[in-house]
């Protein structure tokens, strides 16, 4: 008889979205004719930058010659996408990451999610709530979670209270975790960490010797020029952190997958008595030749192109629209006396329901202002009360919706 | 401190591997001049073929229009490579897989890999030795292993007897496991089974409850029109055996990576206790959700491209190619008198050495034919005595390797 992880029991129903999904068939059996204006997804709507379409199709062509076939990528990725990564997204801002702490994926939640493999089962995990679910159900599978309880937040796992009276920045737990996920600019809130928040995080992790998983998707829409993009711009995070990035956002990516993590070779895991240590860097490296693939050759071209100046003007050109559209959102919602955050440095914008309940602002926007938008819960327990909007979405849609949030009456 | 999964110190040594790499090094050094004919790799040489380009360059384009970009591919795959694989895999060969069992991914190796996510860590898994080492690493990084013996055999895996008496079938283990990995055609064997004994495994799989894992990525290389190419082809199946697919080495894929794999509604599995079970296909398809994405539109497209009629005649030819070098290989093997298996249905030659050592044959093949050769032990400790011989290499290379080979006086 095959015996089945029966961890995957306890999520193998999604609650929040058969509740979404109840809500919207009912909205569209009684308004046939009208089209919902999505703000739900962080899914993107541009299509690929130039550059990248240019670098697909020399690539495939390229494929189709014997003379410049490529076959198996090396598994940590191209060198010609590992040196441009090292370049561009840490010299230039005087970081030094060599071209062996980089690890080119396809895409960030692959391993953000596998990145489990190498970590004990016994290490307890701690994540801020709201947060990504991935983190959350990652670790569930993985037998790190515990049981779920009725408050809607897992037995073993340790949350950082993180509410709207500090900002959306975590406190220090009360237990010290022995992981820690970290997102910033923040999906689902929008925040970011200033320098000394993130420096006292980085303190806290060296001097609790604490493994810092650093999520840094939404880096590329950054705008303030004092907000850190990478931890490593923070002295002594080589010692306790790891990075992921991702082409998905700001790039358009989502529909090819590419992404990078980067395991500085300063970290050192432990066996369970202490008496082994390695690398995590050289764990993660066999980990991928015995369970992955570095991406297909197209797409690491892909990713390399936008490292050129074209590239990078393209990349500004989208980031910008999105941050755009997020600015148009953030105004209707001070018109309309919303409590939100986010929607500076990210493309998320995190708003408060006057009721406290996000089903009810939820079904507002659904019924009256005819905007999918994404309720609290989806993000864990605390996002409760709160509804998340996406910049991610076409500008003269965001303009309609804007126009019809800001005259709503809450 | 942050614990590591110290499984992953049993097997950060390659130990084959870095014996290999010495005596190449050596080669190399006193033979500065002379270029080593490559039949060492699973990896393929040929272009991709011309229908896989064109997909790929039209889908490329598509993504940077607007009105034609995709985003998110749905986690399963794209319906419309779904619906072919659907037909032309199975339908055609009268075996009825639905598209919601059908699971498209970036390459076989990460869901082979990634199977025992859903599987309970206590499943006692069976393997033949000699075998392709993911299904063994993968179970020794996911703590299903055990120690690992002096025999080179973990203490917790399950080995089928598998020699060259049986002509490398496998042989009904003494102690049953709960899950045995199968591959036919065999890959280091070069063998197949037949339908009789296809079908006693799966006989003795459903009377047993064992949950078979078939992997028929080299199914394309099937000469044999009384061979199987698929698991589902014997009655039962679908209540006991996930398979896994791949477009790697029948379409030259291994630069793109994608796959696939079938997992039938029938399966159940339990948890511990036995009070709770589920649909395995259930389970995975949440695991998709959490860990992975389906490959990208670009990809799904190329792999689309090779079920049109085009195609279809594409790959065969792709297919011929590495056939005729496996017949050639055939050939210079035996005028030099050698005791080998494989080469008919399949791109791999199993090579016993006539000394009993497969490092003296190796050697050998090195130093006096500059071919560089796979020794037993790449693929377990029954591998010793053995070197495997791969057809993935271009033609004018095989035939000078031929030549040398067939002079060889051992």
């Amino acid at each position: 008889m095959t015996l089945i992880n029966s961890q995957f029991l306890k999520v193998v129903k999604d609650e929040v979205g058969s509740k979404i999904e109840h809500r919207v068939n009912i909205f569209k059996t009684l308004n046939p004719d009208v089209s919902l204006i999505r703000l739900d997804s962080g899914d993107v709507v541009r299509p690929l930058p130039p550059c990248a379409v240019n670098a697909l199709v020399k690539a495939s062509k390229e494929m189709g010659n014997a003379s410049t076939f490529k076959g198996r990528a090396p598994a940590q990725g191209y060198s010609f996408l590992i040196e441009a990564i090292a370049k561009h997204d840490f010299r230039s801002r005087k970081i030094k990451i060599d071209t062996d702490e980089i690890f080119i994926n396809d895409g960030s939640k692959e391993d953000i999610s596998g990145i489990g493999d190498i970590l004990c089962r016994d290490n307890r995990v701690g994540v801020i709530d709201p947060v990504f679910q991935t983190y959350v159900e990652s670790n569930v599978i993985g037998n790190r979670a515990g049981e779920l309880g009725d408050s809607g937040q897992w037995s073993h796992v340790i949350y950082l209270k993180s509410g709207k009276e500090t900002g959306f920045m975590p406190e220090f737990p009360v237990v010290r975790p022995d992981v820690i996920y970290l997102c910033y600019p923040n999906d689902p809130t929008g925040c970011v960490m200033t320098k000394p928040v993130l420096k006292s995080w980085v303190d806290y992790a060296i001097k609790n010797k604490i493994l810092l998983l650093f999520d840094a998707t939404y880096e590329a829409f950054i705008t303030d020029p004092d907000i850190p993009h990478s931890i490593y711009e923070i002295k002594g995070a080589r010692r306790v952190a790891i990075e992921f990035r991702s082409f998905s956002k700001s790039a358009g990516f989502t529909g090819l997958h590419c992404g990078y993590t980067v395991i500085p070779n300063d970290i050192e895991g432990y066996s369970f008595s202490a008496e082994s240590s390695a690398r995590l860097n050289t764990l993660w490296m066999r980990r991928q030749t015995i369970k992955s693939y570095a991406p297909s050759y197209i797409i690491q071209c892909a990713a390399a192109s936008l490292y050129t100046e074209e590239g990078r003007r393209e990349i500004r050109d989208n980031v910008n629209y999105y941050m755009e559209n997020a600015s148009v959102l953030r105004q209707a919602l001070q018109r309309a006396g919303f409590n939100f955050w986010g929607g500076e440095n990210s493309p998320y914008l995190w708003v408060e329901s006057p009721t406290g309940s996000s089903w009810d602002l939820f079904d507002r926007l659904l019924n009256t202002c005819h905007i999918l938008s994404s309720p609290g819960e989806r993000f864990g327990p605390r996002g409760k009360g709160f509804v998340r909007l996406s910049a991610f979405a076409n500008q003269s849609k965001v303009i309609l919706a804007a126009s019809r949030l800001s005259e709503l009456d809450m």
